[in-house]
């Protein structure tokens, strides 16, 4: 089978933490956002908007909440939001109020839309050989940041994106073998997944993060655990804070 | 600026309903799975899986809750899911309960990673001269796909993907302009959208729908206004239906 360059470097993707002091032109940037713009969206509503911070110190305050200082010298980064505050206020000025659009379903629609517009740019952006970082940890304080870059009622912080071109080569970091990720027609419980990640754990036993070269990463389930001891108190209530963003989660 | 062909490609997308009769060979559906797989995770924990439905019955299924007949037809569809139950049973047979793989934090994660799996496997499929369906209208009834598929508690459905080779060629639908969609360090509002859309609802009075041909589908308003006056009373209840599958939502 013949594998066009572009699924190669989708197979090759790896997230970059060091970019090159080089910025992106505002030809390549005007592509990207042509291509973000392009994205599928959910019943044509386009329920997302995505932010562009050039300004140092905005930067530097996302940074701050990320809790990541290499995100301060990144070329470009756009944060990817959902936006119902459009569709709302364009048909509120035709003289309709519409709850729906603070209803879950356009939240989802517009969450679900930011989410793929990131990712399709992020693969035009490795077709044009730039490397690319997510950052979800913009999340860890969402009002703050909904402070920070001035976000209204209607609107909710999804994702981050670093792009730049690439300084470092990191390894290509294993992933849960597809046995054990995807499913026919209806969800397989595994009973040892101890026995099933065997493989996978030799995977990670070779794989060494360039954040830390004096170790492996380990096993997959000692990740699991380790990460997940201390919890964010104030990230984990990111729905609560879409409720003060004026959403209706209408629970029963 | 030379354009790679597959960012040509992703400048191209529009959504293709109707299909070949011709089924995509494994060795594609294993590299699409595969390019899946690679996509970025948060916090590496991939907390998404992915179910294929290749069984007509469950496939009709779908298709009524999405209320799309050409859904059954579709030559490949696949279903991805938030699936924080491998984590948190990964940890359990080592002895640790992590509430952690129940909270908005995990579920935000699970939610951004399958999404962005999804567009991942649309672009290389694009790139592949296959055309791509997304299919929202899943999440018409939550509680109904959940038990059609099996779903376990912590695992909640995100998006449908429909897969197969393009037997239409549609127009390119037009899309708001990025000078109302893309801001610069903070969101910026708009006094006068109806001024502001003036070149974009031009656009739409020109672009015909092949599920309607007799008519260009309209100003952006009037769509807006159109779409949501009867609104799913099921559909919106999707965060609700997370609570059932397990997730705390951690509101105040």
């Amino acid at each position: 089978m013949n594998i066009p360059f572009s699924v190669q470097t989708q197979l090759g993707h790896r997230t970059i933490r060091k970019f090159k002091n080089q910025l992106l032109s505002k030809e390549t940037i005007n592509l990207l956002l042509e291509v973000a713009n392009r994205t599928a969206t959910s019943n044509g509503m386009q329920n997302f908007s995505i932010i562009i911070i050039d300004d140092q110190k905005i930067k530097d305050a996302i940074s701050e909440i990320a809790n990541q200082t290499h995100l301060k010298e990144v070329p470009f980064f756009a944060l990817f939001i959902v936006d119902t505050y459009r569709n709302y206020h364009i048909a509120l000025q035709e003289g309709v109020e519409l709850e729906a659009f603070k209803d879950m379903d356009r939240f989802i629609q517009g969450f679900t839309d930011a989410s793929l517009a990131a990712q399709n740019m992020v693969n035009a952006a490795e077709s044009l050989g730039l490397g690319v970082n997510y950052f979800g940890s913009i999340l860890n304080d969402p009002r703050k940041l909904i402070e920070v870059v001035g976000l209204p009622k209607l609107t909710m912080p999804v994702v981050g994106l670093g792009l730049g071109y690439p300084d470092q080569e990191p390894m290509l970091k294993p992933r849960i073998p597809l046995k054990n990720k995807v499913f026919y027609n209806s969800y397989q419980k595994c009973n040892n997944y101890n026995e099933a990640f065997k493989e996978y754990d030799q995977a990670l036993s070779e794989y060494y993060d360039l954040r830390d070269l004096t170790k492996p990463i380990g096993k997959f389930s000692e990740q699991i655990i380790s990460k997940h001891q201390n919890i964010n108190p104030v990230r984990v209530k990111y729905m609560q804070v879409a409720k003060e963003q004026g959403y209706d989660l209408k629970l029963d």
